[in-house]
């Protein structure tokens, strides 16, 4: 039963910001979305603060999972290198949940040490992970494999604002996938 | 008289934008850091949409004067193209107000329609000019010029989030530059 309380406050808290932002993220807000009591939340989460931070340690959580298991089914470095831009980029459906998410965080950070501390941790492991990614698919490249992480994960971070921004409208899934390619072919 | 106090109440909504974000922009606050009543914001500007709108709209004009001026001192295509895109990502100086803006302004696009509009218009016209930059520059490519332009934007972007919410931890001046100087020799 806690378990499944503490799930839905959750479920609400990324509902809530993916489609209303940090404005909307109050402790009744989020009581009221995820079907409990204000004083549920509260026992779990006393600030906004100590909503957003929640918030973003379960997006992260979730992304880790679901990363995890899609890249397991690879065959290959490369398509596993191709597989996790993909989803950072937020190109793997036209769900825009996890990159307007991303974008809010990022905007937080922007303004909100707090946030940001986590956000720069966070951004350094991911950037790590890709370059280790990409010296597996590609070990003979000449070019420095951090700053191909660098570059290529500025490339994924534009391409998730736009998805978030812009939904779709000058980088649909087409076209930011062949964006994504042609920036991967120039690691080869 | 009018006229610098609407420049006033503009200055203090950016600076406002840029260290506290969208939430603290209220005709309250605005009104306290220009140093203005309340009455005279409220003249301007009437509500915290329209704030935003105007923040957004005072923004994009100062940056459009600032590249006119400086693409007029560059002496080739090729420095017209970088110096148009080391001001996109951030990497002109260390004053990160502007990719700061951006960065609040991308992420309210993400929940705000009325601000989305506006920043999808914004978008469209940059991958637009940055095109035209890049067939100036480089004429002869094979690569083609619009998905060119939206994969440079993209780097550009993610390097401006990244300035504004990891503040250079991670891509510093000198590391950014370096990224983007890597980006526009693949188009060569």
């Amino acid at each position: 039963m806690e378990n499944g309380r503490t799930e839905r406050i959750l479920d609400a808290l990324i509902e809530l910001l993916a489609t209303r932002g940090p404005d909307a993220l109050s402790i009744r807000n989020v009581a009221a979305v995820a079907g409990v009591s204000v004083g549920a939340v509260q026992h779990h989460f006393g600030t906004k603060e100590q909503l957003l931070q929640a918030a973003m340690g379960e997006v992260e959580q979730r992304f880790r999972t679901r990363i995890g298991a899609l890249l397991e089914q690879e065959p290959s470095p490369q398509s596993r290198l191709r597989a996790f831009c993909v989803e950072i980029a937020g190109l793997g459906n036209d769900d825009t949940t996890e990159v307007v998410v991303w974008t809010v965080f990022a905007a937080r950070a922007a303004v909100d040490e707090g946030i940001r501390t986590h956000h720069v941790s966070s951004w350094a492991h991911t950037e790590d992970v890709l370059r280790a990614l990409i010296e597996s698919a590609y070990p003979d490249s000449r070019e420095d494999a951090g700053d191909s992480a660098a570059l290529l994960l500025a490339v994924l971070d534009g391409i998730a604002v736009s998805r978030a921004a812009e939904r779709g409208s000058r980088l649909s899934q087409v076209r930011g996938v062949r964006i994504l390619d042609r920036a991967l072919t120039s690691l080869e």
